[in-house]
C-alpha cells in the first residue's frame, strides 16, 4: 500500500520551500511574468518589505527556483529575478497537489466538484 | 486602493494557523468526517506521529478550530476531535483564497481556466 493510500491527507507533495505564504506570492508573480520582474515591482505585487523579499528570494535561489540578475539601469544598480525552468516545473507539481487538496476539501464540505479540471500538470 | 488591488499576490487570507502543511491535512480530514474522528484514525489519515498530531491539535484547539473530546471507550481512555462551527467557516474562507491562488497561477502558466468554479464560499 502506497503512502497516499494509507495516508490520503498527508499531502507530501506540498514542498515546504514553496508552501510558505510569501514565497507562494513571489512564485505566482514570477509565473505571471516569464521574462522576469524588477525587485521593486515584485515587492509591490506581493506586498512585502525590502528585507522580507530579499530573504525569501535568497531561500528560493538557494533551492534553485529563481535566478537573480544584478545589473545596471543607466548608472543605477538594478536587480531583477525570474523563475528557473526547474522552478517552474516544480511549482506546477506543487499546484497540482494544492488543486487536489482544494478538491478533497470541497468534496468533504459537500460542495459540488467542478465539471472540468484545471489540468495543472508538469509540462 | 485596497491592499488586494495594490498587492494582488499578497494572499492575506492565507491564515498561518491553517496554512501549515500537517494542519491542512488534519482540517481536510475533519471536514470529511463532520461527526469527528478518533485520534488514532486521524493520525493514520494524515500520516503523522502521536507527538506531531498532539502538537498540531493543540494549536488548532487554542485557535478555536477544533474541539477535543476526551472520554472512555469501555475502560480505555479514548480521544476524539471534530471541527468547530467557526473552524469550518474559517477553513472554507481559507480554501476560497487557495482556490484563487491556483487559478491565478494556472492563468499565469497559460493553462486553460476551468469553465466552472469550485464555489467554495462561506456558508
Amino acid at each position: 500500500m502506497s503512502k497516499s493510500e494509507s495516508a490520503p491527507f498527508a499531502y507530501d507533495g506540498l514542498d515546504r520551500v514553496i508552501h510558505e505564504k510569501a514565497r507562494l506570492g513571489v512564485l505566482t508573480s514570477l509565473m505571471a511574468h516569464p521574462k522576469g520582474l524588477a525587485f521593486g515591482d515584485l515587492k509591490q505585487l506581493c506586498g512585502l518589505t525590502d528585507g522580507n523579499l530579499s530573504r525569501h528570494l535568497q531561500v528560493l535561489q538557494e533551492a534553485g527556483f529563481v535566478e537573480i540578475i544584478k545589473g545596471y539601469e543607466g548608472n543605477r544598480p538594478h536587480t531583477s529575478c525570474r523563475l528557473s525552468a526547474s522552478g517552474r516545473r516544480r511549482f506546477l507539481d506543487y499546484l497540482g497537489v494544492l488543486e487536489q487538496l482544494v478538491r478533497d476539501a470541497a468534496k468533504a464540505a459537500g460542495k459540488d466538484a467542478p465539471d472540468t479540471e484545471l489540468k495543472i500538470l508538469p509540462t
